[in-house]
């Protein structure tokens, strides 16, 4: 293990997040609200500490292999929510750290799960930053990082493919800095095409923005008590067909971008991710068709729940927790299936479900006959044997991780629906789930434990939990020379044996 | 596809039910009951049947590939179903076929679910019937077959492997017949053991031998309206430490018989089970303790719970949908996990959890040493790579098939804790499930087409859901000379094209 490598660049992140908050800084200055002292002391505890990791890890060997990739990425989204947590902590809006810390770690996981009981109480400052937490861990930190940084070395790949979402992350140009900066445009001109057409509906401009960065982040987050319920159709379509856009994997856009139209309209995850969603939006239109006055308002409705369910977001125009049982099946089905590799969405992701398919469907074939050769395809190109191997393995530790969480979550005192929904909603950074976690309500009534847990949910859903499961092993940081592990305890005394 | 030997192994299968059915018929004679004539006429419809399928399908070549296993299999548990149920049906005491059939089904796949209102109005012809079906459905009507048929082939070790549980079904003697003799000695000593005690603990004859047939096949079918829960505390330790013998892999009683105390005490497998059951118990004791008197109570119970759930049989000797949220969650989970592959219960199977998590740490330590070379070991054995494959196909389709049941029962009217677990109850082969469909209640409420998912559901979870799967596919059935479609569409109208 790289110790040095792994310090660095956790030092620079924390730098790069005292960049970030300087922006909710701003937007409290701009109002004169008092949140902006704790801003500041975070932003400087946040250099401050940075400055000293990236002093320690000066000189540092820049050999990165995957398992450094892994640990980075696990580390840095961590260290990132604890910081993050602080400007709620400190200005008492959250008064606790546990609280602060879950509402962080939802944010940056782009889950929107809140322990707020009353989210138009908080200072706009702080809104904002919590928003903004959607808009950077959507894209995922370090690729932010890795956009910015000069002289970045080509290993860095690992970290992307430890940060992205889905199974196969290739880059679409020949260096990993240019993929990332690409990425990163693609993603700020859809958020901005969104906020300038939330202000032609008459949104202000703070809302704009707040719902925009939830959008995109595929996090929800709002600014208001009731989601996007008293906005006008208008804007709920605008929301709506925006978090399906986030969901799609953004190599798309960039084959777009590039002209290459017929690659795009080829795509099979494309189509089964806008399939499915046709399909569970007719359904939820038929079942729920009673409950609304016209045509229009079921399908807007019946639309913006799916979609927001499916890409994961967690926006609600409905309390669909008190929606039929066929419905809310739907939801939750399409809780765990999420939206396509590659994009801010969670879930299990729709490529995934098609390798899964496929892989049954070979299996039938094995049956009927023992000596035919077949491959995986998808997308047209052959599937590496290990790649299938890595997420046959990645399906039995999600189905393990749920499990585990659901169990957890049971030494509480609730019963097993909401138990059940709020691990699902946690783990596949949804946000709300069904009765006492559903849509108009929130998560403060859990325990600190089951806080924990579902801390922990969030950043393995988000990261597709190696890099989680991994910093948990004391294997990972057995050093093979370069840095021993008492170096590294001097630093973060929690890895000390 | 050899169809006229898949015609041929079903007409044996359906005589095989006739001589089958003498046996409740004789309780029926003994008892002077009015279902001895629809048990007679069903023997008889059975026997024509069946010797007319053997007649269509004399002079059949004996080869068997997998596929042809899988098929039979998967035709003759649904014909035996459809076969079984006519009983009910005739007599009455089922007024409805669906109902009849899904009591059936739920019989030969040792399910237990049941939609009798009141089983001690039955006729006790009908109840033997109804436990005796567990019996032959525990072991696997098939494997029945070939213990008891001379010059059976060899190739029938397809049809095994298709119809025992289990990743890795091995012939324990050099020859398929031997296996299953075997297998149906250790499995009739172990059942009249069980007898033996539990008239030794004064239960009626009648009694003992319905719930030994129960056990056995770690079913749950009773004869009291209260399952075991007015038996005295040593019936219900019987019945319970039964229940967790017959979940136990038949492979590790026969290394008994042949003296190799080692091996058993070696089973990872083994060890596993034993240890989930132990913790368990202990987790259920401490979280139920308040809701009984004394200390024996409180871990009589539940162990009785765990063992019961686990097996996958459905016993109850207390209302479990009214304890706490941990103990439900565990015995929800405990439905998933299952017994040991190899043995009469049903789940996803002991072994195969150890499977998926021993490739979860394949997955970590390739992350970590991405050029070290790891395989698969399970009981000292390296795990061929194809059967590791075939159990991540076999997860995945697991997980799809529950999750389609689930979806499907969500067209009836129930809440989603119901149908959870109900879904988890029926694909698991386990019996009751919580709320609507609790150990205190049954299934007759749900609609006709629920009762047919469920149904399958059952079968599926039997066998392993692909020899269901693979008598749905059209491609099955595709012949290769010998027999045409249309040939097999005069006998099977069904599966004309």
């Amino acid at each position: 293990m790289n110790h040095k490598m792994v310090i660095r660049t956790t030092g620079m992140l924390l730098l790069a997040e005292a960049c970030l908050l300087l922006l909710p800084l701003c937007v409290a200055l701009f109002y004169r609200e008092s949140c902006r002292t704790s801003l500041l002391i975070t932003a400087v505890i946040s250099a401050a500490l940075g400055a000293a990791a990236m002093l320690a890890g000066r000189n540092a060997d820049r050999t990165i292999y995957s398992r450094e990739g892994f640990t980075i990425t696990g580390l840095s989204w961590l260290l990132l929510s604890a910081v993050g947590a602080l400007p709620f902590y400190f200005s008492r809006e959250i008064p606790s750290y546990v609280d602060a810390f879950f509402e962080t770690v939802s944010g940056f996981t782009t889950t929107g799960a809140s322990i707020l009981d009353d989210v138009e109480a908080m200072s706009r400052g702080l809104l904002f930053w919590r928003s903004f937490t959607h808009w950077v861990g959507g894209m995922g930190v370090l690729v932010f990082l890795m956009a910015m940084t000069k002289n970045i070395s080509e290993r860095s790949i690992h970290i992307m493919r430890a940060e992205m979402p889905g199974p196969i992350v290739d880059k679409i140009t020949p260096r990993t800095k240019d993929t990332a900066k690409i990425f990163y445009a693609m993603y700020f001109s859809l958020t901005f095409t969104e906020v300038a057409l939330l202000l032609c509906g008459g949104m202000p401009l703070f809302e704009a923005l707040v719902h925009s960065f939830g959008t995109a982040g595929t996090g929800g987050f709002g600014a208001l008590r009731d989601s996007i319920t008293s906005y006008s159709p208008y804007l709920q379509w605008v929301i709506g067909c925006f978090m399906l856009v986030f969901g799609v994997n953004f190599n798309l856009y960039y084959l777009i971008l590039m002209r290459r139209f017929r690659s795009v309209l080829k795509s099979g995850e494309l189509w089964t991710y806008l399939g499915i969603a046709a399909t569970s939006t007719v359904i939820v239109s038929c079942n729920i068709h009673y409950l609304y006055p016209s045509v229009s308002d079921t399908v807007r409705t019946a639309f913006f729940q799916v979609s927001s369910i499916m890409t994961t977001t967690g926006y609600a125009t409905a309390d669909f927790d008190t929606w039929p049982t066929l419905s809310k099946t739907v939801l939750l089905l399409l809780m765990f299936i999420g939206a396509c590799a590659g994009s801010t969405g969670g879930g299990i992701k729709v490529s995934r479900v098609v390798i899964y398919a496929k892989g049954i469907r070979r299996e039938i074939q094995k049956l009927l006959r023992p000596h035919a050769v077949n491959r995986l395809r998808l997308e047209g190109k052959p599937v590496d044997e290990s790649v299938v191997r890595g997420q046959n393995a990645y399906l039995a530790v999600y189905v393990l991780s749920f499990l585990l969480i659901f169990f957890l979550l049971s030494f509480d005192r609730f019963d097993i629906e909401t138990n059940l929904s709020a691990a699902a909603a946690c783990f596949n950074n949804i946000g709300p789930g069904f009765a006492i976690v559903g849509p108009t309500s929130n998560y403060a009534d859990y325990s600190v434990f089951s806080k924990l847990v579902l801390s922990a949910a969030m950043l393995m859903g988000r990261l597709e939990i190696f890099p989680i499961l991994l910093i948990l092993i004391p294997g990972t940081w057995r050093s093979r020379g370069r840095l021993s592990v008492a170096t590294v305890g001097r630093f973060f005394p929690l890895f000390r044996k």
